[in-house]
């Protein structure tokens, strides 16, 4: 193991983060708030720790194993540092809440412990979805957009972070790769800002609800979300970003590049898209007497459906009170959650899509033992060490969701609330059912299962082995 | 597809029900109750439909394909004609309650639609629990040890029905394998009737509360289930038993041959007694202050942790009053099951630990890329098309597990209740939580959920593929 490397390139995102604080600090300039000296000062922090630890080592080669530590210290580190401005300004008094609140943040994941979301400083709301903007990206796709780092390097961490099952390159180079996909992130963003304005948003609005749309995050400035809005223009921008920031980026270099054709051949966005038709016909039938009319329970049902198969987590229904079909399909979106290559969490389409084939598959093999039945994507064949690594997330993924419900049951909160807890914070989405319900929040759990629910935002935003690989003994045992 | 081969069998099969009918038939004329004619009736119908359907096909050469089928349709159809009964005799006047409640028995789920069961006639409590009885160790493996077949036909049908990840037979001869099992269940079951009967309990509620043991099931003829007997030493009784029927008989049939070293080395025994053990330590002390002392809080914990990791789901402490922390351990213990080739449901250990030991081998494969880390069970490497055949086992459960919860969902019941219905029948528990907790039943529900709980229940029983190649469409295509 390439200690000496990890550290350097750990130190160097920490300086990375101390540059980010400056924009929170700029904003608190503007609105006159006092609370802008706590960014400065986990600036100062920050700057002072990555001098201390940060030495460029003689060895340069970093492996897989590298790349997935790297990847998993970086998104701690980061989340310990960017907790402190709560903590210092007491805006959030106890580190542990301050601590979820940032993973809730760069995890994309959006739920959170505050009550009062209105009476936080402007400054601290920008912090909050800034986190989102850049989590949804990718805090090492970020470095490596501005840091210079050896081609293979890259790779490994990008492999570590982007999430889906395979990782494509867009251009030869890693870096180069990366500041595409933030050069196309930050238009398409752009873009939304423009559109909200013009729904009568204020910029700083428009700015922050933009980065929690970009990043699929689901963080706002409003106690009621985006229903505080209350207008259906903004609704449908919001519902329309989703599902943008919820495609697999390659695909968007895929139209820069002119080819349209290859754009909407891709089986993954076909099923996404055929998904969340689906599922808001089903919806908008299941709700249209509690809302009167097709129309305003198709705005209601689209934005929900939008918002949690994209684990974004906006609310503008109080979906507690559906019926438990419609609630049981958002339960089942949260676990597919969006495209592989997106900003968005969840199993990825591209993942359920291989396990449903490898079922389809199975039962033909049985039929005809002799025939050579393979899993196919986009018209490829996928290799077995493709669909091995999709089956071991799989187990992973259902293993964690397990033991996490038991180990927040401690708290002895309903099954309902433990099992959607996990289920919403292990995909990113944010709200669950019952007592973390659209217009409820998480500060009633005890401490250990914030610290639990913190690791599943974790876990499930880097796609699990990379934590994994942080927690095993093996890992850390003196010979590697 | 031979279709007259299957055919063929399943008559033979049929034949085997008419027999079976006899006993409760005989019970009726001991307590002179006139619903005896049911069944006699319903004897009369099976015996003449299998002399209909029964032709002995010129070619006799089955594939696993075939197997799969027989077995699919061999349990539906014992279902279909073991409800008629309930149905004639106006116990049970709707056909889908009838046909839940024998899926139920035949599948060793032991789940209920009646509400007062004391209310039953007594034959008709002894066919209840005679199912769990037979489906216990096997409708087929029944048929094996009775009718002559082939010893290749055999195999293919005991793969297909037997549970567990492996099928191994005890003796070369298939048919020899299917009369030592069911001798040595025999011999079991015969205990436990002595040991009641030496508790006081009468001779016909010893007899069917071993039946719903020795199958691991969990009907009863008492609303209250074994705790109306208000007996430490029958909850103690019933506990071991429970603990003995969950282990793979195989391991029995070591002992006969007097390999004890081999019984106990076995790694899943090993680790189904560990996690017994440390779920009735974890429960105990989180009930220990419902209970007032160790020693209650010991009995009840015991009977309820063995009763649902072995999947029988018998009943003496309303554990819906339970803490939370305990309630989800119940829920673990239910997806885990018992162990390989015994007759209780679940995932089963072995696979648990199969799954368990993949996680851990892919952190290493990351650690050191290069090594050879394979999946190991008692010692001995596992092919990857055993560890393959797990993880199909695993995205097949889960899947229909999801898609079952969405269906059930349209009841508009709690999400902890249409949850934990599914989980309870697709591991062949029983009692689940809320509305279907230990002191209710599944009689709320519309016809359509309890299909589909009666396919979850089958689904689960024969361990998904044989339901799975009966839906398939590919396997009704005229070309084969």
């Amino acid at each position: 193991m390439n200690y000496g490397m990890i550290r350097y390139i750990v130190g160097k995102m920490l300086l990375i983060e101390s540059f980010l604080m400056l924009f929170p600090a700029f904003v608190s300039l503007l609105y006159r708030e006092r609370e802008g000296g706590c960014f400065l000062l986990t600036a100062a922090i920050l700057i002072l720790v990555s001098f201390v630890i940060s030495r460029k080592p003689e060895n340069t080669v970093i492996y897989a194993k590298e790349g997935f530590l790297i990847v998993a210290m970086a998104w701690i580190l980061w989340s310990l540092f960017g907790a402190l401005p709560f903590l210092f300004s007491g805006c959030i008094p106890r580190f542990e809440d301050a601590f979820f609140e940032v993973v809730s943040g760069f995890t994309t994941t959006g739920s959170t412990v505050l009550s009062d979301i209105e009476g936080m400083p402007k400054c601290m709301n920008f912090w909050r979805c800034l986190t989102h903007w850049v989590g949804g990206m990718g805090v090492l796709v970020f470095v490596m957009a501005v840091i210079p780092l050896s081609n293979r390097n890259s790779m490994f961490l990008m492999r570590a972070e982007i999430p889906g099952p395979t990782c494509d390159k867009l251009v030869p180079k890693a870096r180069t790769t990366a500041r595409i996909l933030y050069t196309m992130y930050l238009g398409l963003s752009v873009a939304e800002i423009i559109f909200l304005l013009a729904g009568g948003m204020n910029l700083y609005e428009a700015v922050i609800h933009t980065f929690s749309t970009a990043g699929t995050g689901g963080f706002s400035n409003r106690n009621a979300s985006v229903a505080a809005f209350n207008s259906a223009y903004i609704d449908g921008v919001i519902t329309v970003f989703m599902l943008l920031f919820g495609i697999n980026f390659n695909l968007y270099f895929l139209l820069l590049m002119k080819n349209v054709k290859g754009f909407f051949k891709n089986e993954e966005l076909r099923n996404y898209l055929g998904i969340v038709a689906a599922a808001i016909v089903l919806i908008t039938i299941n709700v249209m007497n509690l809302y009167g009319g097709v129309l305003h329970a198709f705005r209601y049902a689209a934005f929900q459906v939008v918002s949690v198969i994209t684990t974004t987590g906006f609310v503008t229904a109080n979906y507690e009170l559906w019926p438990e079909f419609s609630k049981t399909i958002l339960l089942m979106l949260m676990v597919v959650g969006a495209c592989a290559g997106s900003t968005g969490g969840g199993m990825k389409v591209s993942r359920i899509m291989i396990l449903a084939r490898t079922i389809t598959k199975e039962t033909r093999q049985i039929l005809h033992p002799k025939s050579m039945n393979v899993v196919k994507l986009d018209g490829k064949r996928l290799t077995s060490e493709e669909t091995h690594g999709v089956y071991v997330y799989t187990i992973c993924y259902f293993a964690i969701l397990c033991v996490s419900v038991l180990l927040i049951s401690v708290d002895n909160f309903d099954f309902t609330t433990n099992f959607t807890a996990v289920l919403t914070t292990l995909n990113n989405v944010g709200p669950g059912l019952a007592k973390v319900g659209p217009v409820e929040n998480f500060s009633a759990f005890s401490c250990f299962s914030k610290i639990i629910l913190s690791f599943d935002m974790l876990v499930g935003r880097l796609e699990i082995l990379p934590i994994m690989m942080l927690l095993a003994p093996v890992t850390w045992r003196k010979k590697f």
